[in-house]
């Protein structure tokens, strides 16, 4: 083909072939990485693995092609021709081939057969407290990280790198000053907690909670919350998360504790706020590389806004309360909205960063982010985290811990080769207090619909704002042209003041 | 590269890495298949069916690809110097190739896509009675496959090439005659039996049998029959089915009847017998297109061994009760095996096939062999199916249909565009009668093992003899392997005649 000389209808047709061959190896490598975490027998992992790597491997062959190159770039050329939405296309897809193509097929694959072997390893490591076997995977993947890093960008610092891959335009100088600006609210508020050591009553929340029970009551709240149970698959895994393979088939995990219902509440209302944003994503961007959420700080920002700003509000207790009370009549039968509001908002250090609350949380996403620096810029190896993870907990937290299950083996993403993740989530409910302010000045009432049940309207803005876009706009591009200003730390802060002084009475 | 020149090695590495994502493809589709019969939300139809179709699609470039081609052509001009499974894989390969070749790959495409929408429509066809909603797909496939077959073989008649692509060297001369063979046994032994109307007595297998405990059951029942439970997802759907990505990972399903546990154990050591099948394949073979099972009769000459010649024996009958005492105590606590026996061994016209019994069984296969005959021959199209359904059940087995979802809608197979299929199910029992024969004639105590309840003896011989070999032997190559004689109907015949001469004291 002739790609000067084909007409653009040409192109675009050539174009729509290749995104649906990268759509249906998206689609298989969802699949079978969602199996393998909550279904898959242990035999499965090698052949998995393989399996695994060599789709990735035929996905980059395509993305990485001169059909495709020549095809992106003609098409760049003409973009004065081309409606918006396929601009952004091409745009995405010039970053996403000069991001992958710098890496040689062969290495990637290597990295997704490490990545695979690391998060079952990683699985048996948990379970048995055993932080040495998995050491050498943490060695190996920051160092293969470095690695592309280099190839990706040789000028930038690696941890840069790839704090931007997973929040464009983010980087550790963003990341210093935002976290110095919420630990400058965080850590007086925290110690005057302390102090006061007021904390609110749980006993209501202390009980034996059947799992099969808990399991039912998980499809619950996902249809309150607003998901399409059409368009949705729940789970069980040893860490939540969620996954998709396009807006009409979208994946939720629960873990489900025997002793902490509340936990799988506010879990699920996490999962399916990702799970909401995939599922609001323009149908017509499926088949194509504006599938998908723009980043994992976004992403965070409707999950955790879910959870905490609406879930973790008085105004939503009544109905949190309510579906527990349906479940669980008699654990709950004496129980007001007001005592489990409280109960839900306790603020104290803790070991587990997915069961902290929502003032410390940031504290353990400081944790991590402090760690993978000190790993990329070679002051520590992996087998310093357990001292050091023991150290930092100690002086940020106040919190000794006990072993390496409720250390530095909690969390799947370094088993899955994601460093630079964390920092997204603190960002994440960051935005997400930005986004009530922006609803409040255009109108809507915010607590009223948490008031009554029906997260609606809340839920269109965000569909409008954010869901639709997919991958076709930046975080930037969304915070601006959703609340009308650029990202401000500010309202994330003055959230936590008004919400915890309230509560503790300080 | 030139083939020619090119050392044995290298082109066995070429073909190695040609083999690695044919696996990877299939493991992706199978795994989306299983997800899609289990687990998809009713949303997803579509772009699961798009990505199947485009993994299939991408699966088939590669086959057909000229480096696939002149790999194995040159390779087979070498194949003195190859190892025999080499030899195996390349002449499977060239089959292969020929087979998909004459097939343009977007007409492939489009079959795969045709399937995916038929196999839903047919789901709600089935659950709301609605032929007519289903009739078009089964003249579209019809039509289709005798296209596929015309392009595949011109001198042959288009039924015959679907006969033999489930099972090599089947056509309808060949089933005709076997028909014809169990015919003359089994209609005269139903007649007497219908005629005398001493029915054992199945009020021990009445009753309500709560669905999560026959769930847990299964498992039970899996191991029991000596699967590899570390290589093994169970899980539920509409009609029970086996499938695998690997010998490593194979999944079957199970559907829970509330009124019958029975149907579970049997269905579950039935799809068990298909999966211990796909777990002894030579995990040599994994990554080669010598995995998965030979053919489709030698597929359900396991299964339906375990199902039948195994479970439904009377020395197997005390493990069979055993589990169902452990699970339903009080259902069976004055049952004897006997009893047991006898109740599961009810030979009676019905009109389920997957519930038929034994001897009736054959008869419900031989209808849907005539009805595909007649619809390849153009003799009648699919709105004449129901009424042409109707009589030969009246005919041959003397029942009359109240209805198309317990008629010409029961079955799966033709939603799924598999249209010769079926007889290889009769032709599977007749191959494990002729095993049993073989493995005693072997100096194995077949009775023996099946009243242990340990089936190893079974196993092995079947692993030895069947199993390892994968597709790399033709089922006639493998029955005169293992029995030291070609196919003979008459050991099935024998079985059936002297096991309900028995039962029915005839």
């Amino acid at each position: 083909m002739n790609y000067k000389e084909a007409t653009t209808e040409e192109l675009l047709a050539v174009l729509d072939g290749l995104e649906t061959k990268l759509f249906a190896l998206g689609y298989a490598s969802n699949q079978i990485g969602f199996a393998g975490e909550t279904q898959d027998p242990a035999n499965a992992a090698r052949d998995r693995g393989e399996a695994s790597a060599t789709l990735h491997l035929l996905s980059q062959n395509i993305l990485c092609s001169d059909e495709m190159y020549a095809t992106i770039m003609e098409l760049n050329e003409r973009r004065e021709e081309l409606p918006e939405w396929r601009q952004d296309q091409v745009r995405v897809l010039i970053r996403d081939w000069e991001e992958t193509n710098v890496i040689p097929a062969e290495e990637n694959a290597d990295m997704t057969r490490l990545i695979v072997e690391a998060n079952d390893v990683w699985h048996s490591a948990k379970v048995e407290n055993d932080w040495d076997s998995f050491a050498p995977y943490v060695d190996k993947m920051v160092s293969k990280l470095i690695h592309f890093a280099k190839l990706k960008d040789p000028e930038k610092d690696p941890y840069d790198v790839w704090l931007g891959v997973y929040e464009q335009g983010a980087n550790m100088e963003f990341y210093d000053k935002f976290f110095e600006e919420i630990k400058a609210t965080i850590v007086p508020l925290l110690a005057k907690i302390v102090q006061k050591g007021n904390h609110p009553d749980t006993t209501c929340l202390q009980g034996t909670f059947d799992k099969d029970i808990q399991y039912k009551m998980t499809r619950e709240v996902a249809e309150m919350e607003g998901l399409n149970m059409d368009a949705l698959v729940i789970e069980q895994s040893l860490h939540p998360f969620t996954n998709s393979t396009s807006s009409n088939h979208v994946f939720i995990t629960t873990s489900l504790l025997e002793n902490d219902m509340a936990s799988n509440i506010y879990s699920t209302l996490h999962e399916g706020g990702h799970a909401m944003y995939e599922q609001g994503i323009n149908p017509m961007f499926n088949y194509t590389s504006l599938r998908g959420g723009t980043s994992l700080g976004i992403h965070e920002s409707v999950s955790r806004f879910f959870e905490n700003l609406v879930g973790r509000s008085r105004e939503y207790a009544d109905t949190a309360l309510a579906v527990s009370k349906k479940y669980f009549p008699e654990q709950f039968k004496d129980t007001t909205a007001d005592e489990w509001y409280l109960a839900n908002n306790v603020a104290m250090p803790s070991l587990i960063r997915v069961e902290a609350d929502e003032l410390t949380y940031s504290l353990h996403v400081i944790i991590r982010y402090e760690v993978e620096r000190a790993l990329f810029a070679g002051e520590i190896t992996a087998k310093d985290i357990p001292s050091v993870w023991a150290k930092k907990y100690h002086d940020y937290l106040g919190v000794e811990v006990p072993n390496d299950t409720e250390g530095c083996l909690q969390d799947t993403h370094w088993s899955g080769g994601s460093f630079g993740y964390f920092p997204t989530y603190a960002l994440g409910s960051a935005y997400g207090a930005q986004y009530i302010a922006a609803m409040e000045r255009q109108g809507i009432d915010t607590k009223a619909a948490m008031a009554s049940g029906d997260l609606t309207p809340l839920s269109n803005w965000l569909s409008e704002n954010i869901f639709q876009y997919g991958r076709s706009k930046d975080p930037s591009w969304l915070i601006e042209h959703a609340c009308g200003e650029p990202f401000s730390a500010h309202y994330f802060c003055d959230y936590l003041t008004q919400k915890f002084s309230a509560i503790y009475d300080l």
